[in-house]
């Protein structure tokens, strides 16, 4: 078993565990930096690891495109190519591919589609999507599955459905011809967009094959905030206990600690480094916008409390006076802080799980943070 | 006396020298990494000061527009504005205000531009920018001048020195207004393009008005190599020895060998940071462009014989890739190996000036030294 639950909240649906893998322990719940491109934006490794950061997310499609398969190989694996010696769970890339590619054309063997770089053609089979992934040499893998849009119809979605199961089960069989000793783990995904019985069914399914653990896929795709939690809740609530859930793709700060909440235990988004790059700020009393004029003559560090190397060197004034001459220095920074913030929140909410406060922790957070989103 | 001329090498005009300032010791000959706007392009102050930089540039023209003087002055000068705590040299920004400025009007009394940013219409005089140099708390103070682009009529460099050399007595009396204790470091500027005989008379000029060192400006602004370098030695044989002499905005690793060895004492340039955002880089072999095809499944670091972060974590074909991908670490990786290429390359250049050995290392660098630059 990779996955230990060490503690049960009594009061929320939040839990604790530790979940090992091949380069390591990761202690949940659990933020993932995104690293789509063996990069996690702006930061070097060195500066991710400052965060706290236990694990980081790729994306094996980006990957598979550029640099390819021959230079990962050479490199000997993703974790030589881009340096990381921890833990990185790799995204089988399912969603960029029904997203961003263009002319791709889903077949019950796998999917055709023309790469967003440079228009050539590539059929990807659940099983090729594994096998990639073994080359990389991720420790978590995500099977190839369809990722649906918000809304969309129940038939669409009842369709949907039958592939992403059937390629869950391939995707398994595939993986188990790797010898156990070498074996990775693999998550299986559960989809079925705001239709509750067919999140049900597909629970079920999922569930069936036994993966090493289960993400919640095709969430926060278009629905509003109040069905995102919803489908996570009642979602959680059908998956086996003795497993880690990921909740991926999400979010904003509050939305992480509604989710550990509702029983998920893993995140990631892109959400700290995007915003980060256009100037927006997390902070303990909620959201900030470096470039604002009224940072102009401001001193103070982004968040007082925080100890990251750009709130321990610098000011709104400096780094809103970067933003504002287009320094690189300025998306840096403030990528550095929201990606030591969001690690350590979590880590935060781990300590008050441990000590059964994490819904006072939770409802204190919520009070203190100001944000524009719903 | 705030330089102290601890060598001069037998064989070459290189010397060794040490320049006291408010924010601490310069080892001279030094190369100082350009900070135009008050950062290090793409880098952080760690990552600057791990290159063993001992003294940065800033720009007070670009820092004037922006953040603006009501900023700095709230701040409490540029060190704790942008959290650095060694020496700066400013430069005035006539280079700045001669070449990128939008209707730029010289006039006896000073300089009339409108701002390369929003148009504005701003009159900058010698003392206005003496005054601003202060406010920012430069450890180096440059006066403005004006620098001249090449090919230029003799006519017009002998009506341009006059004008300069005013604009030089102006600065120092306004630089001494300030009180002895106080006092920061005023350098001169020798202009006169590539009429020798007008550099002597800007020599001899500047030199009587007694600054704290000498500058060498209107240097690599369109003149071929060879002829930067006779203006060089020719200036640097009709300056004090008992100041320090800069070079200013010069450049390749060569460049800066041969300037040693012509006597020059300090260096900056933009070509580290700025070629290392396209990709090239610097090395003891020479130079490099990572983007190259050819280094796609290179294993190798960047430069193996390197100590700094890139070239300790990273390969080639991971800093290709980052390039390929358009991601900023991919920048932030060569411009910081170039930065502390160039100022290891100048550290050692003074241990070999120490052992009377520079001739020798200055040979051996050239013959392993390879250049597309002529």
């Amino acid at each position: 078993m990779s996955f230990t639950l060490l503690k049960k909240d009594k009061t929320t649906g939040a839990r604790l565990g530790v979940l090992k893998t091949a380069h390591g322990e990761v202690h949940t719940p659990v933020f993932m930096p995104v690293g789509t491109q063996a990069t996690i934006k702006t930061l070097t490794n060195e500066e991710v690891l400052s965060a706290g950061t236990e694990i980081i997310l790729a994306n094996a499609y980006h990957l598979y495109l550029r640099p390819g398969e021959d230079t990962i190989k050479r490199a000997g694996g993703l974790h030589k190519f881009m340096s990381w010696t921890g833990p990185i769970l790799t995204d089988s890339g399912g969603f960029q591919i029904f997203s961003l590619a263009v002319l791709r054309k889903i077949k019950k063997e796998g999917v055709e589609f023309k790469s967003h770089i440079d228009g050539s053609k590539h059929f990807l089979t659940p099983e090729k999507v594994i096998q990639f992934q073994n080359l990389l040499g991720s420790d978590i893998m995500m099977p190839l599955d369809e990722c649906v849009h918000y809304p969309v119809s129940r038939d669409y979605v009842e369709e949907s459905l039958k592939i992403t199961h059937d390629w869950a089960r391939r995707s398994k069989a595939e993986h188990v011809k790797v010898k156990e000793a070498d074996r990775k783990l693999l998550f299986g995904i559960v989809q079925g967009s705001s239709y509750l019985d067919l999140r049900k069914r597909s629970a079920e399914e999922i569930a069936g094959i036994d993966f090493d653990g289960y993400a919640l896929g095709g969430v926060a795709v278009g629905e509003p905030r109040q069905l995102i939690h919803e489908i996570t809740e009642y979602t959680a609530s059908l998956l086996p206990e003795d497993k880690p859930r990921y909740l991926m793709g999400i979010g904003t700060p509050p939305d992480m600690l509604d989710a550990i909440s509702e029983g998920m235990d893993m995140f990631d988004c892109v959400v700290p480094t995007r915003n980060g790059r256009n100037g927006q700020a997390f902070t303990s009393k909620g959201e900030l916008q470096v470039r604002n004029a009224a940072f102009k003559n401001d001193m103070q560090p982004i968040d007082e409390s925080c100890t990251c190397y750009t709130c321990l060197n610098h000011t709104r004034s400096y780094i809103r006076h970067l933003f504002n001459t287009a320094e690189i220095l300025g998306l840096r920074l403030v990528s550095l802080h929201n990606i030591h913030f969001y690690v350590k929140l979590i880590a935060l909410a781990r300590e008050a799980i441990e000590k059964s406060e994490f819904k006072k922790f939770r409802e204190e957070f919520r009070k203190n943070y100001k944000t524009k989103s719903k």
